[in-house]
């Protein structure tokens, strides 16, 4: 569909801050054009739906679906061994199909876009073209694995196509050099891009580095002349003095508490601050759900737990699942509003109730789960409904039948 | 069905330590009689899902489904203020709807007993019967709303039935006095039932009781030769030396992260001790959701978080959430084990996924959500099943609608 109006919707999620009710969303060649009374082109009936902007899941790792319960909780030494035991067996094809398990997965669940780090960037940029979703991926600098030098030739040859844009993932501090960071850094410049980096998420991390270079890890980075382009995940233990550096930073929640990294992601500090706070579900080995609404509840929860406070509340992690996220990965969007990329979820109405303008966002945010998703709009494209579901369903079968990570 | 036999199993769980594949469940007169080859009366066919026993909601207020998400975000005095304000207003066909609401939707994501304080015991009576789940409810002491003598005399006229047990509640020890506890004390001993609490819940609630009294709550309880009834529910704020005396404490994990009540309800301290540890989603205005399954896995995250320690497990949840739910309600159950009672739950094991002997715990406990339940059995029957759901769609929409409480 060239042009549609989306009608029928019981309420629209325009923003974090505004529900409306009985208006019609106009899209024309993939952007929203309109909110109001307006109707032309084909007709989208939202058959009594809530109307959201899709969801931007800022940090996973797709192939590790074939990995999701693995011997998870073993104590942390011995899963991370069994982990990267497997990891280091696990064949291109594999990572495909792991990926294609994750990409289905998060459509189903309202993710429109998500930013992936691992080492099959061309089967994820394949992936995002034949399901039609927003997908920012890239090679991933980890010294301990893979020299540096067959990386960077690797990520330089990595081209964006229509939803596929590239970006350059650092692994970790303590698995890449300096100089690592330093040429993904580079390569990022001249892609017009950002560099992708676990940062500052163990207690054990955060010492290393300091032992080892006399900083903090972001104090490193900035003082490296290197911060300006990061997007900094986890960030569980940093210093007051570092959060003015970051300009993206990316809570896992789940992931942190699971892992029992500790230490606190402060939301509210870098929030005030100006840095861009986005939200990401980790790897389904570490989460073990890549289900954003169940994420977006669970940041909301820890943040009161670290802080003893109530300052964050269901509206900022909605703003970080989409306007920030949008905003991270360079696309004009994560609001239902004139201009912008025409991203958005149907939910079922029945999962958001008592449903009402006042109390809908703390309902999506705090009772619904991905299963409540109808259907999903990516650049104009409905790209899931109940037909699609039919038909990820068998494809989901298929690969996890092929994917043959059992066990 | 008197006598039947569950066949089709993908797997069955058969309690949190052990898992069984290509076994058959034969269940005669409410009562599972054998797990193996056996095969008798009526088949159930699971169709590959996966079979685990039903999830026990150890403490919830079913009437506040209407007040899900009702000035969620505001600070929590204004929020209670709020709360008690719809609350007082609320009539006991108001209460009923909100109940058989819950009802619903516990039934509909596996749980197949719950515990339940508010002040509709009779209607939740009814709607146990009438939906053939396990309900424990009682008349509710809160000196601050009304003269105990009053509930006393209520609760006394409170009789079983199949379905239903009382139990005593008292609201907590900032709003009853240590004389209507004792009263609750000797009426759950004429009804051979406990007496269910909230209890150090918040530091204000500790610091006021001990200054008042210049003893800890559980202290208070335990001096005063109350504690061997009590289940105690929050447990947030505690010392060392309580612990000892508690025989039941639920834990409820979301409430108290969403209400930035902070503090540690201390798992592993209580279950190595012999504490009957149990679980629990507190009502939906303060969880927003009644899912037992994301409750498991929100236990886990806020143990590990908090204690920066991985001791606390997926099979420890299970437990808490299914052998020892029914250990605290007195019924013989919460294993797929023979002489139990048949309170059994199927799940899509596509939500499950990759599916295996080894990782299905962990994938029911950190992946799948309520969404996954496609048949709950109690006392030997379906009470949920794809005929049921379509049913409980229209009654809760009747219900919703009835309900009033939007706004």
């Amino acid at each position: 569909m060239k042009e549609f109006t989306i009608i029928n919707c019981s309420l629209v999620i325009v923003s974090p801050w505004e529900v409306r009710k009985g208006v019609k969303v106009h899209v024309s060649e993939g952007v929203i054009d309109g909110v109001g009374d307006y109707e032309s082109g084909d007709i989208l009936d939202c058959e009594g739906g809530v109307l959201m902007p899709g969801l931007v899941n800022s940090h996973t790792h797709t192939p590790m679906s074939l990995l999701r319960g693995y011997k998870d909780d073993l104590d942390l030494h011995d899963w991370l061994k069994a982990m990267w035991e497997k990891e280091e067996k696990m064949s291109k094809q594999e990572m495909n199909i792991g990926s294609e398990i994750s990409v289905i997965e998060m459509i189903s669940s309202g993710t429109t876009s998500f930013v992936d780090m691992y080492f099959n960037p061309e089967g994820v940029k394949e992936l995002s073209e034949k399901y039609k979703v927003r997908a920012f991926a890239g090679e991933t600098f980890m010294d301990s694995r893979e020299n540096p030098e067959a990386v960077a030739k690797r990520q330089r040859s990595l081209s964006p196509s229509r939803y596929f844009r590239p970006i350059v993932n650092v692994h970790s501090l303590y698995t890449a050099s300096l100089d690592s960071v330093r040429t993904a850094y580079e390569i990022s410049k001249e892609q017009d891009t950002w560099v992708h980096i676990h940062l500052s998420e163990t207690r054990e991390e955060v010492f290393q580095i300091k032992k080892r270079t006399g900083k903090f890890p972001i104090q490193l980075l900035h003082d490296s002349g290197l911060i300006d382009r990061i997007q900094a995940v986890h960030v569980g233990w940093v210093t007051n003095q570092e959060l003015q550096y970051l300009k993206n930073a990316t809570h896992c929640p789940t992931s942190n508490m699971k892992l029992a990294t500790a230490g606190a992601f402060p939301f509210k500090e870098m929030y005030t601050k100006g840095t861009n706070v986005t939200l990401g579900t980790d790897g389904a080995a570490s989460n073990n759900s890549l289900d954003m609404f169940r994420e977006m509840k669970t940041a909301v929860l820890v943040q009161r737990h670290s802080y003893w406070d109530l300052w964050v509340k269901a509206s900022h992690v909605l703003q970080a699942s989409t306007i920030n996220g949008y905003k991270l990965v360079g696309v004009y969007g994560g609001e239902i509003k004139e201009g912008m990329v025409a991203d958005m979820v149907i939910l079922d109405p029945r999962k958001a109730r008592p449903l009402s303008q006042e109390r809908v966002i703390s309902n999506v945010v705090y009772n619904v789960t991905g299963d409540a998703v109808r259907k999903v709009i990516v650049d104009g494209n409905v790209v899931y409904d109940d037909e699609v579901k039919e038909r990820f369903k068998t494809r989901l079968d298929q690969l996890y039948e092929e994917g043959g990570f059992n066990g």
